[in-house]
């Protein structure tokens, strides 16, 4: 039984957490904090933890955490979860870092896309990005978890094959993101209140947004070339969900779709959480809704040479907390669907 | 004061329709037509139209319709407006048909999209493509119009600069659209359950979308080369509205956004309902939702050289009953935004 | 052509009145005032006005409006309009008040209700609470007007003929009200987000919501008894739209679904905004969106000697800025469905 | 290990109750039958069943049946239990019927309400009605569960320590509840169509609808006097989810708020899915969804001298397939939380 602490768990991602742990029968909750909701019952926070727990949010206390936890999930905002997983890594603690603070190898970049100072550079170097499908051997030594962002995770599982067998040209890469609003978290934006979002839908971050230097990183690593996208990502009037379409310029145009899924399939055949969908058929939120599912379905336009891929996810689960959940299953040898099915 | 028809008005256009109508001072109502519903009122089908007006559905009789109106709407199914239409040009009317029966100018392509036979292939030459923005002279002077589809009428908006100025490689262009649930009418399938549709977002008719020939005629036209896209329409889960995005690749390396933005005031600064946004901003369904305006707005890429461009519209009144008014209003020499705004 | 101010026109109600005003023919809009927006264009925070005016927020200033305007409509948060009316009349201007301060003509109560102090009592007096289908012929000489409240609206009207006859117990009235989000305007709460409201379903205020007083009041003074009610209001995952459901005992056993349907003609045949529904037809909030409607449907249930009555209304329309111009039509001896219909 | 087949499986009820038991560990599933999809795969009527599951529908076969299953749920529609239900208990299965066909004792009733000849009278007076709050003992020892309502469920939670306790005016019961669409099942009507049933909120079958004879029965049943209510539905723009407020009169002019939690607590404190919420909060969707609690809110109104109970349950667990597998649990011995929480 590994015991487990959640930092800054008042959030959707930690709430989310929350749910999927108190499921899985080889972990146990030790602490949940909360800055905001300290000394609360979880319960009175969120009432739909009534008779399934006690939980109480604490202030965040380093020494607590560090005697009652083998693994630390790290839900706070970008910027805060730096210093802390550096107390938590002296301490032996492994550490599964669901911001954005240790996605970014370069931390000229980081500070440039988040306005934070990096001040733990060494760290960064161990992190390992907590992609299962692309990285799952280094995630079982990992110490340091960096969870992936919800769209890099919908768009590198949908893109990695074609960027991996080099099957289309590196800058031709279109990616039309649509979230649901719970993407952006619990934020007190007008651009969030229902009266905004509800029976609207608009694109935002157009060619700007945080997750970009992140997918580009790993593109570029996976490729060996320097890739560039454009990424327009999209808010739409439903709660969790996302869908990529991904768009690029086949380079060879004698590609078909029938030749595209067999090397999709090769790649994801064993995967549990990718689900490639029979060729003429396409994801839906609906399916993955709820589950630590990417579905993928794809097709080649025969009169453009572009091949169209699109992949679908639940924003909260696979690209958050149930992937973070799936990374606590592999560094802990536990069988990776554990509480995720 | 003109007369009015509306043949085929039980669906969700010609209930748009209608509500224009009403509001529009210098016309009146003569018959409103309906197989399933003749006999009943207005009112008993559509409750909210009690203590507005009196109107019955009828069957359709031609000779009563003759009789009685100067301009006849056809809101009919795809296929059904052939040969109606037919009979009312005999008789020296207008006529504004919404489906799609007059938009394909080469009938093969029409019949092989649309599986119907064309059987007036003589007055499909004499239909005028009715995009008030690229078409209006055509429209002053035309008796039969072909209202575009409402996909067609977003995307080809914001492509319409690009097109005709030569800036963008003719073959890149990607066409990410997104329609809410009216898109799909009054039809009884599974997939347009509120219980499908809630908390969902899907692709459809990946590729394979009815308005693609009807966007291509018209971009191959002003282009003056053959153009073919790469289109992909998604079910999102709102009432009304569109947003297109759309990707391609600029020719020349130094063109920016302030260029571009340059070139589509020219466009359309004169025009009332297309609504050129300022740099940096961009549209959103709750903009332009029960209104005839089509929003636009736009950016270059300087990493891959693409350009975006975004646009919306509320897909029954731009995307079709407006559009039909607006022209209408220019057939009939009637100031265009009258009861349209 | 009367001249009009709006003070507080940045909040929905503003936003909706703005609309509903730039379509009446007989006004014409002088000032909109917004402490917050003051030098904005209303285009730059409505986008979708773009195109349709250039009104520009300004700072309230007295001077100006009373210079430039005959009518005055204050959509100002409660307790801020008490000053305000009281410089306004003294002008000489017709004042219509979208808040609750000068609806409850007891201070006392009015105080405890919504924790302001009253500093315009011998205004209080004048005040005519404005539901034209009650108080038409006060409202022809009122100098300023209460606007009715949105949940009182619907429910004052949906009782008004039971009361005014004497035909239910008077303590046994039971209402149930649900409202979509809008009723709660743009408050950055985080009950209003999107994250919140979406499928959700939930009572709040029981037994204490705000407008309980006014429509006491107006029961209380009609029946000639001291009413009291028991209320619950709930928030329902839509934007906009109100259903009242009303359980009431009947005093007379003999009573059933015809009769009292007759009493109801006879309040309501001649009204044109509320629409008395065929017997064995219920509201439904489709049908009165975005207009001044008022539908109502009845039934007596035999089983237990109960009367049903069901409301609805667009609470934006019909609940606040479309019965706002309806008060001022009257006051102007304008048709009183000018700009409404 | 207990063999499960589930007769009717394609509807909502079905596949809520297929996901339910793939997460129980102590049943196994065998058959699950759907006349129309009989020879598809789960997955591929429902593509979220992906990678979890291999089921394939069958037509139903009774011999099959019997053969592989311990317990038997009939997830058909009203009228298609009663004869499946007889075989099945000829062959010593235990049966949980989720359709009405079982749950009113007596047939004419039965057979008014629902419009369905009731051709086992026998077997209906063995079936016991599956509310484990109110009947577990009956239910340890049932071969036939009749599952309650979902109306009915939230309804006679709400009310059953009034009426127990004989706290209320029979007669003077007001239930207005609310449900989501997925109340409806997946009829093909256009009243659940998206278009329909999105932004708006209706009342239907005011006074008549089907679950009143099964609350009425239990109350009845309970209270040892003749229960009728007044009982209005609504639809409200939501997947999931019913709130019942209840209203009634208070036999004792002294109780208060305080005094009627206390009796329910006494009802309900070691009940597990019955959550009696603390005084002055109240129950919301949000909180129930996808689970198979009911929560309980109330507070007596002192101007009245009501008392108002506000239920709230997940129609498709708490209230249909939640609650049949808490029957199962019971009926089979297993911890009655068993995949449920």
């Amino acid at each position: 039984m590994k015991k487990i602490s959640i930092v800054g768990a008042s959030g959707y991602t930690g709430k989310e957490l929350i749910k999927i742990l108190l499921n899985h029968h080889l972990v146990s909750i030790s602490h949940i904090t909360s800055e905001s909701n300290s000394g609360s019952k979880l319960e009175d926070v969120h009432p739909e933890f009534r008779n399934m727990t006690n939980l109480v949010f604490e202030k965040y206390n380093l020494e607590k955490i560090v005697k009652d936890s083998d693994i630390v999930f790290l839900a706070l905002p970008h910027g805060k979860s730096i210093d802390i997983a550096g107390q938590l890594l002296k301490h032996k603690k492994m550490v599964i870092d669901l911001s954005a603070d240790f996605r970014i190898k370069d931390s000229v970049m980081y500070e440039k896309w988040y306005k934070v100072k990096h001040t733990q550079k060494n760290i960064l170097e161990k992190a390992v990005y907590g992609l299962p499908e692309l990285y799952r051997d280094k995630i079982k030594k990992a110490e340091l978890i960096a969870n992936p962002g919800c769209y890099a995770t919908s768009i590198i599982l949908a893109l990695y094959p074609l960027i991996k067998e080099n099957l289309i040209n590196i800058n031709s890469i279109v990616v039309d993101s649509k979230s649901g609003v719970s993407g952006a978290g619990k934020k007190l934006d007008s651009m969030y209140l229902y009266n905004s979002a509800n029976e609207n839908f608009l694109p935002y971050s157009v060619g700007s947004h945080r997750h970009t230097p992140e997918i580009e990183q790993i593109l570029t690593q996976e490729s060996k070339n320097n890739v560039s996208i454009t990424f327009v990502p999209h808010l739409t009037p439903m709660y969790r969900g996302i869908v990529s379409d991904i768009y690029a310029d086949l380079k060879d145009k004698k590609m078909d779709t029938e030749k595209i899924y067999k090397i999709y399939q090769k790649y994801y055949i064993k995967e549990k959480f990718v689900r490639l969908l029979p060729i003429g058929t396409y994801p839906a939120v609906k399916n993955v809704c709820c589950t630590n599912f990417c579905d993928i379905g794809l097709s080649v336009m025969k009169n453009t040479n572009k091949v169209v891929v699109i992949s679908s996810i639940d924003n909260l689960v696979k690209g958050a907390s149930g992937q973070a959940v799936q990374n606590m299953n592999i560094m802990c040898n536990f069988d990776e669907k554990m509480g995720l099915l």
